[in-house]
Parts: C-alpha cells; structure tokens; sequence
C-alpha cells in the first residue's frame, strides 16, 4: 500500500503549531507494511486542499489527514473528501445525537455550525471520537482509502489506536517491517558505524547509524511476510551487534536513558541525591520522569544561589578558593547533598547557563561531581557551544552519563 | 511572492526526526510579505524529490529546502536542483579548499565523497555555513528563486539569518504583515473570545484567539504597504484589548510565563524558594529558563521521598494527619521551604503523577501552598485527567498561576 500524509491547518503551515501528528503515524505505517511516500501541509483553504487531494488520490491508494474537522467555516476537510469522491454529505441522526447530548451534558446548547460534525458521504463511515465533538471518516472508492482524523494529538492518537491502526493491520497483506533499535553511547558515530560494518551485508537486513542526544543509535530492520521471520532475521544480527559492543550498549528500543539510570540504581540497591545549579533542577526533574523513580532517587537541592550552595552544606573555602564554577566546587555539592540527604551517592552541577558569562568562565562551562561510598568521588567537565536551554539539557545528559560510569565502575 | 517550504530526508519523512526547520521558516515569512502556501516532506529518493521540485517550479516562485546536502549518496538535493535548472555541477576550488581546511583543522584526511560539498552550478551562489561542511545554495533563473540549507537546524538557522532572510528582505517590494500578540490568562477561550468580538470589524486588521498552555492568546494583525502603517493600524486595537482585559494580559509576543513571573518578583524586591514532589524539579527548572531567574528565584528542594520532606522541616504529624497527597502538606511545605532558605516567599507541591496512585488518590492530583510575609499562606487544588509528564507540566503551569495571583494580590 503506498500511502501519504496530509495535515491540514493555516497553523501547522505557518509554523504555530509544530506537526506532531505526522510523524506519530509514519513512524507506525513500516509496521504494517505501509509504504509511506509524501507528507504534506497545506493550510485553509478550499481550492489548496482540493489540488494537494487531487494529487494524493493519483499517486497513492491511502490517504491520511489530520486536522479540518472543527465546526467553523475554516475546517473544510469533509467538504473537500467530498468533493473528491463527488458525493453529498448529508447529516446523521445518530451522530447529530451524540453531539447534541456532548453539548447538553456541559450545560451548553449546541451552536448550529457544529452539525457539518454530524455529516457523513455515502462512502465513508464514521470514526469514534471519545475525547472530542468531531469523529474521524473513513472513506474508500475505487480501491483508495482516505482516512480523516482530529488535528488536536490526544484525540487524533486514540481514534489510530482504537479504528484506524488495527483496520489497517486487518487489511495490509503484504510485508511487514520489523525493526530493533540498539543504542550505544561513549563512542563517535564514525567508529560505531566502522564498528557495525562487517554486518551490513548480512542478507534480509538494513542497519543504520542515527546520533542522538543520548548516543548512538543502530537500527536494525527486516521486512518479511510475517512478524516471525522478520524476528528470525534480526535475532542473531542483534546478538552480534551485543557481542561487538558489550558495555557500550545502554538500552534498546523505547528504553530511556533515565530508565536505564534507575536500573543501574535499583539493581545494586543504591540511592541517590543531587545538587544543582546551572540545571535549575532539570536533572532532578529528568530523573523522575520515569516511573519508579523513587525506587532510588531521594531528592535534590537547587542552589541557584551561591549563598544556597553553602547553606546546604558546600563548604566556603572550596568556593573562595576554586570558584563556584569549578570542578572542585562540583564534587563539594556532590558530598554534601549525599550527607545532607543521607544516600549512597551525591552528585553535583554547577555551569554557567548563560546568557552572560560568569567568574570570567563563558556559557557552556560546566562541571560535574559524583561522591560515594567509602569516600568515592570523580569529576568531569563540559564545555558546550550552544544556547541556555541547550547547555542545561547538555549537562543533564553528561550528568546521567557520569552516574552510569560510576555505577558500572563501581559495581 | 509565493514559496513553499520542502524539508527532505526519509527520518523526517518517517517521524523519526521531528521536522523543526519548517516551522521556524514559515513563521518569518509573514514578515518579509512573502505568502507561503504549501510545505512538503519527501524522503531521500531521486525521483521522488525531483517530482516534487518541478510542482514547486510551477506554482510557486520561491522555493526552500532543508536537508540532502551531506556528502554520501543519499544525499540529492543538489543533483535534483541541478536537473530542475537543466545545469551540470562542477567543483568550486575555493570551496574545496574550504572543505580541505575544515578536515585538515580536524586532523582527518577528506573523504573524497565530500566533494560534492564544494559543487555549484552557474546560476547558483554559495551560502557560507560555519557550522558545518555543507554549504548552501541560492540558485535563481527565469524569475524563480531556489534557496537550499542544510538540515542540521544550529545550521540551518544561522544560514537563514545571516544570508537568506537579509536576501529575501531586500527583494520583497509587497505587503508586510505585521502582528502582535496578546497573551491572557485565568478566562476560557469562548469568553475571551464573546469580550474581544466587538474589534473584529475593525477594518484593516485581522484578530485570531489561540488557546495555549500559558493561557488564551489574541493575536492582532495588520497587512500593511509599510511596517509603519501596519503598526498604526495595529496600536489602537492592542490599547483597547489592554482596556478590556487588564489584568488578565500577563505579556505580549515573545514574553514567557516564567519571565512574567520573574519580573513580578523583581518589581516587588521578592525572593522566592520552592519544594517539589511530583513535579521532581521541573518547577525550578522552568522557572530559571529565563535569563535573570538569579535575581529573585534562590533555590529549590525536591523532597522525592516523604522522609525527605520531613528531613526538610515538614512536621510529621502534618503528613500523618492529612496525607503526603494534601493541600495541608503543599502549605506546610511552602512554610518549610521559605524558612530553610529565608526567603520571602515558599511554594510547595505535591501530587500524584502516576502511573499508579497513591494514598488512594488518583493519578493528576496536585496540591499547590504558598507561604509569605506575615503569615500569609494559600493554597490550589487541581486534578490533571493525563499521562505522567503532562501532569508536571500542567502542575508547573498552575504553580505558575499560584504566584502570578499571590503577587498581584499582595502588592
């Protein structure tokens, strides 16, 4: 099935609002053996969705669009689908209905204009739409789908979820693409891709290299009439790359840095604590964004002020001495918010953030400290070239990296 | 003049980088009077991107890319601009040995496949890219205008500013649109809407509503033959949005809540400390992604554990009588927190972010306290129906709104 994506709305165009939509369903269309070609964006406008419609129906069999199904003069979706299968939309007792008693049961009358949501085409039927007042169509003639789903993401993810994904799954006869990410870090895209080499000949499979905040990436993929013999050809590809790469390999698939942070944590039965300063407590906030979290981490200080830093416990000599911007500095934080909040490990940040420098030190300067058991400690320092929000997402990711090292040195 | 915007490269064809550059594009060329009407995403694919490019040539007559100008094979945007312009690449000496240099500076021999880095064809101009090895390309023939930047979105944007946009800048004689945005909070978006309907028939401008996280925004804006008349169209309307909403506008434009928030702080001379539970440091996080945030913002604890908050002054009975999950406990954290860090002001959350529940209160529970000056304590109450991170950030916004309101309601 070849199939293209069409967001529709002035404020996907214009860059309002960023096209989240899109790339939530392409990445889920190898999976069903759907060959996905263009993705396109187009705003309100009749004659404009019209044309890039017209195209889609000459080049693909199934169409996707998100957005245009509001009730104002502005959403013209359905209008336009039918348009293009040449049919009338009349309007659906039992739809009609529905919207009349969403409407009632929030105490409003429902305005007029909110019937077209009620509309349906003799082609199409209608998607459920739990979370919204406009549900989804799923139109076919002549061999050709076009599948309309809500602009707003939680509404449009639940609709693929519950109708559109598994009709698909029904109906895609063909390959499937079944592909494992591996994900490495502390090596260089080059080397890892040198690293992988021998394998990419291996017959049945594509391997790719892919950089990313948290490491390198290998994607290994396999297309196969059935999910079985996919698998069958990744396994031992995925073995070897394990083989290849041993320690340097830190997850895979969905797994998340800070998830692999609170195994390595939770497998030894250690806890932790931070303090931060240029981070602004991002670190701490990352941490927790896995569930589980307390399995380990206790908590965090910010010490945005020097006065803070000392308060909880930093001594001031090492500050006077070394600067607040140090190394020495870092590992001071580490061993008093680790005696403060009475874990096994501490860590501490301090950095200049930006957008001034600071102690004459510039922006992206950024020292890390870890303090452990049986007087343990170890630091590392950053100098980032980038802009406030990305020097501190830089160092929560080089302070993950640091505790990583530290545990598995550690054991 | 009419562009379209084509982002090329099968990831963010795919979804598996999530296309940025369109964005930041689009939104600047209302600016410049230049109309943009389609935006596309095609992968690395030879016939695929040349099909595209030729509809673009025939609709539209200034043209974008992003991405496809690295050095490997799937990387085409050059060869198909060069059979668009019915041109043949050739190596530019002065780029290669620009390219040479930069590997050289690296200590690595070129890969000769980098060549292509130093190509033009005679009706394109090179655009610099310090960042990178890609340069770009700004071709024009028979009135038609194609502009190619790099991917790579530091790139890309420096490109644009330092090049492109001065270019374009120069060359748009037409209409400029001007618009300024007026940001509310604390009043839903059908109401903002019935308060502001009595403009909307002010000629010569345009007013949207947009619902966001930080609150209704009312955008007003003015197409205009300079900025200056633009703008004089555009003053009246804002000054009698300022008059109708008050003090529900917090900002305009680029302001952002954490810098509204940091400016009332600052105005009073108010400090201000934070304890967070559910939240686990995103509340001092987003508050310090404002430059200044040092001025009045101290520091933070994230009390992860329940003995942390305990460990951090909160009284035991407090959490033994009412639950770590209370507005009780939101208080006596602010309390605590403003006492530990003598400051004048302490916030304190607690919540359930799930997945589980806790204390059998369902997930998207949050209490928010507040402490200040002369005993002045008030707490909030809200219950969040979203996933894990959705919760934080929802939780982080209503902190926000917790402080915005203790402000402006303590003078």
């Amino acid at each position: 099935m070849k199939a293209e994506i069409i967001a529709i709305g002035t404020e996907i165009l214009l860059g309002e609002i960023i096209d989240t939509n899109s790339a939530y369903i392409a990445q889920q269309l190898p999976e069903l053996g759907i060959d996905l070609y263009y993705k396109s964006v187009v705003g309100d406008n009749m004659g404009r969705i019209k044309e890039t419609f017209e195209r889609a129906w000459n080049r693909s069999n199934l169409i996707i669009t998100t957005g245009g199904l509001g009730p104002t003069d502005d959403d013209m979706t359905r209008e336009c689908v039918a348009d293009l299968f040449g049919e009338e939309p009349y309007v659906v007792s039992e739809l009609e209905q529905r919207l009349r008693s969403f409407f009632a049961s929030r105490g409003y009358p429902m305005p007029e204009s909110n019937i077209k949501q009620a509309w349906l085409i003799p082609s199409a039927r209608a998607l459920d739409n739990p979370r919204g007042t406009a549900p989804g169509w799923w139109a076919e003639k002549d061999g050709r789908i076009v599948v309309c789903m809500p602009g707003v993401p939680p509404e449009m993810e639940l609709m693929w979820k519950d109708h559109v994904r598994p009709e698909l799954e029904r109906r895609s006869g063909s390959e499937v693409l079944v592909t494992r990410t591996v994900k490495t870090i502390g090596i260089g895209e080059g080397t890892v891709d040198e690293m992988a080499r021998p394998l990419y000949s291996t017959p049945g499979i594509g391997i790719g290299t892919y950089a990313r905040a948290d490491g390198v990436h290998l994607r290994i993929g396999a297309k196969a009439p059935t999910r079985e013999e996919a698998w069958h050809r990744i396994i031992p590809v995925e073995q070897e790359l394990d083989r290849i790469f041993g320690n340097a390999i830190w997850g895979k698939d969905e797994d998340t840095f800070e998830g692999h942070i609170r195994t390595l944590f939770a497998d030894r039965n250690r806890t932790l604590a931070v303090m931060e300063s240029c981070t602004g407590g991002l670190l701490a906030s990352t941490l927790t964004d896995v569930s589980g979290a307390a399995d380990y981490f206790k908590g965090g200080i910010v010490t945005y002020w020097t006065e803070a830093k000392i308060e909880s416990g930093v001594a001031p000599e090492v500050i006077r001495e070394h600067g607040v911007i140090s190394a020495e500095t870092a590992i001071a934080m580490a061993h008093a918010v680790r005696e403060r909040m009475g874990t096994d490990y501490g860590l501490g940040i301090t950095g200049v953030a930006g957008p001034d420098p600071q102690e004459d030190k510039p922006v992206g300067t950024v020292h890390l400290g870890v303090a452990g058991p049986d007087g343990f400690q170890s630091s590392m320092s950053s100098s980032f070239n980038s802009g406030r929000a990305a020097v501190k997402r830089r160092a929560v990711t080089t302070a993950m990296l640091l505790l990583r090292r530290t545990l598995l040195d550690q054991r």
